[in-house]
């Protein structure tokens, strides 16, 4: 069977990633170190993203706002652990002024050299927690629940797109509370949000658990993550929620009275996910088509194509698709009007149906002369693209038939690339291997894809972890995490031979 | 008549500008200079903004996508007046990595230079042409329409919330065309679309014209803009529209194959609005109570304060407002869903009121007990917020007659507002000034708020206009817009003594 890509996944899953992304028209370099340029369709699928997360992050009692896009140094100098995380990556303004260089050229002024340096944001913890500060005065100011959607910079030195960029979008929550069972409920309310947008939304399966200490965001008490697998088997960390203590709440003095009048210190909260959301549902639901987009992120979830012939049939073929068009647009699937788009630009159809299947587009409908005139319709779903003979799975159905159904069309596409991924994913869940020796002839045997191992351990921390950590790294391999509400464990640690007390997963990780 | 504010327009309009941002909890200074933090009820009036505005750019065709916050100086170096316009006020990356300095701070290490400075974008053309000369080769590929969303830097010496601030949020639409009528058509398209936001969406009457040559957007051939009149008479630049004819295209190398096979350059337009919006909305609508937010873009359009008492009948009020704000919620006004809050925080109702009247919600609902046992509700328009006798203007009606007319009210609201100011704008237009010192005599006056005056020149340029701006700056006074289709004039221009050709406003302006 002849595909749309040039690489199949089975022959290189990094090159055939690059080219989704290009040949769906998402992104593409920009030519600034580390940037990418996101592309219409790339940013439709973002900006779906945004709408489906917003209304959860508002549901939940947060508010929006805006902090500045620049940190004095000053302001991360405080926080010692999280200065010396992100320190290594840095983008720092030192001038706000150029002159001429007397060459032609242009040159920053060294008589607007800044008096302290300016820090792009990587994260926002220090900046929002002197508005916290200011903002929190009493319990009656507590929680404080903000986020902000926002651009940061965190100086990569591989980059990849989507995956790890040096300026990427995302959402960056920021609570504070009274105290740390507050704190750690809205960190677990985060991560649960999180769990239910990938599953649901994005129809990608995901473990939603705890990190290991060395894994910590940098200056957090707990980090927990949403971790996905791709299809090569490799792990994606998609989002994280981190219970941050009061080390920032006292680097930034965020305290309130409390109801006996003496001054506390908050606990604070911050949790984000952003637009590398968008590389794993590439290397989840793509195939060697193209992407497949899960309807509910999809910018357009129904496409028509006109099959034009520049004569006379042509009007009353569009007006045929435009009356489509408005039939399926006043129709709602997934809780949501349906976002249905007439293609009615020039060019050969089959060259434009195969532009929309690179796109992913769940629905794509082919409407001839003949289907107009006989009130017919041809409609492929993206999921159930090919026939058995190897034939684009075209189905013709009357008008009526295919505007009863489509909706259900859509719910079902969502359910099967959901229910497809998970059945991969669990099938990739290896059990079972006990100890160090197991554990490398498992991720070295002769096979494309290994998949995750879960194994016992006994959480080590320090330079006990420290030690397990090192023996991975030289397999190549990282604790993912230890998923939630475990069932309790008997057993040795793989690595340490003590008890076990929780059951972790360990990966190949993006 | 005592007020919400402890500072009224006429006492001070500049501090009162700033009372209303401050206590309608809208924004404040954030301690990293000339930025400010957004606030929850500034930013949920930039959301609404940013829905309504990015509404009418999807529906003119244009695709919203993603640009590097960072550009390389070589490429603003390539468009010569483009970069004298920005170069003294732009923020300059030249390290990508801190380190410590040997005395237990960080300093930016000499080890991690960039090669070549990066510029936090002031404005994407540069940026943004780079693209459009990967995306186009042919005719077929034009018009080429995008726009981002995005925050900007801007190195500004005087800074004022909202007005003029470092980093700015705005969005920039960039368009490539293949001849100079498609892309004057496209520019004038925006600013239509610019003026018809700023009138339907912020009930704010503009005048769209075109600036004189010395305001034009370096690098532009053409700048139209939409201007509107403040409470204390001076103009605001709202919205700005170019025509870049082919400079950018050069500098860029933007190019498309025509029909005929040969290589031309394309003609680009930009156009962008901001968060300097809001300040416009501020001094139109606001008032001595606060800000009035017009209900399209009010972040809740009705707020209900149930009057608790702390007692047993507060179960049943609560009941009452909850099923009062689920049938409002269920209503349409303006064209979209009615956004009703229910506001339950303890607290005292009138201070809560005041809240709420100072953020400038357009109907106040307060529910006490006997209210909700009669099936009573007891609303305040706050646009109408005082009875002739100074008390504030809250009408009883039966639940049902308020049902029945809610949605009515808010267009009336909407209605209202946008009549205020252009009644308050138009009285404020002055004509039949002729001369210099006519016009110095107008501004001399002892009047507080001067407004525009309107006169008719000759459209000098290059020295002669020089001359003309020289005089009009000695007199703080600068030219805001020449009218679109305005008609024929005759006469002679106030500055030159030559053959008037249009007709220009002269205005004091933020």
């Amino acid at each position: 069977m002849k595909h749309a890509l040039s690489v199949t996944r089975a022959d290189d899953f990094a090159q055939w990633y690059q080219e989704v992304i290009s040949e769906a028209e998402m992104a593409e370099e920009s030519g600034v170190r580390g940037c990418m340029v996101i592309k219409p369709w790339g940013y439709g699928i973002w900006e779906r993203i945004q709408h489906l997360m917003d209304a959860r992050i508002k549901a939940a009692g947060v508010q929006n706002c805006y902090f500045p896009l620049f940190i004095p140094l000053s302001y991360f100098a405080k926080e010692a652990e999280h200065v010396d995380g992100f320190a290594k990556e840095m983008a720092v303004v030192t001038h706000h002024r150029l002159i001429q260089d007397g060459k032609g050229g242009l040159v920053p002024d060294p008589e607007a050299k800044l008096e302290e340096p300016l820090i792009v944001r990587p994260t926002s913890e220090t900046v929002i927690g002197q508005a916290m500060s200011r903002w929190i005065q009493s319990w009656r100011d507590l929680p404080l629940l903000t986020n902000q959607w926002a651009n940061v910079v965190r100086w990569e030195m591989r980059t990849r797109m989507f995956l790890r960029t040096s300026e990427f979008l995302w959402q960056e929550g920021h609570t504070a509370h009274a105290n740390r069972d507050d704190a750690m409920a809205e960190t677990l309310r985060a991560l649960e949000m999180y769990r239910s947008h990938a599953e649901d939304d994005l129809a990608m399966p995901v473990i939603a658990g705890e990190k290991p200490e060395n894994e910590r965001f940098p200056g957090a008490v707990a980090t927990y993550s949403i971790e996905a697998m791709m299809q090569d088997g490799k792990a994606l960390q998609a989002g994280t929620s981190h219970y941050l203590g009061t080390g920032f709440a006292e680097a930034a003095n965020i305290r309130y009275q409390d109801k006996e009048g003496s001054q506390q210190l908050c606990h604070t909260t911050s949790w984000g996910v952003s637009t590398r959301l968008i590389g794993g549902v590439i290397m989840t639901h793509g195939d060697d088509d193209g992407l497949r987009v899960p309807p509910r992120i999809a910018p357009h979830q129904i496409v028509i194509l006109p099959m034009l012939r520049e004569d006379d049939g042509d009007e009353a073929l569009l007006a045929y698709c435009e009356e489509l068009r408005a039939a399926l647009a006043s129709q709602w699937a997934l809780g949501e009007p349906v976002r249905v788009l007439l293609d009615k630009r020039a060019g050969k159809a089959t060259a434009k149906r195969w532009g929309w299947v690179k796109k992913g587009v769940p629905l794509i409908l082919e409407i001839g002369g003949r289907d107009a005139a006989g009130g017919q319709v041809s409609a492929v779903r993206r999921d159930r693209l090919y026939r058995e003979d190897g034939k684009v799975n075209f189905v013709g159905q009357s008008r009526e038939d295919f505007l009863a159904a489509a909706a259900g069309e859509l719910e079902d596409i969502q359910r099967t690339l959901h229910a497809e991924a998970t059945a991969r994913r669990d099938a990739q869940i290896h059990r079972g291997v006990t100890d160090l020796a197991g554990l490398e002839a498992f991720f070295s045997a002769d096979q494309r894809y290994p998949g995750w191992v879960e194994v016992l351990w006994s959480r080590p921390t320090g330079a006990a972890l420290e030690a397990v950590v090192a023996k991975l790294k030289a397999l190549k391999l990282t604790i993912r995490n230890t998923p939630m509400n475990g069932e309790p464990v008997s057993g040795t640690c793989l690595f340490t031979g003590e008890p076990a007390v929780e059951r972790i997963f360990v990966a190949r990780a993006y």
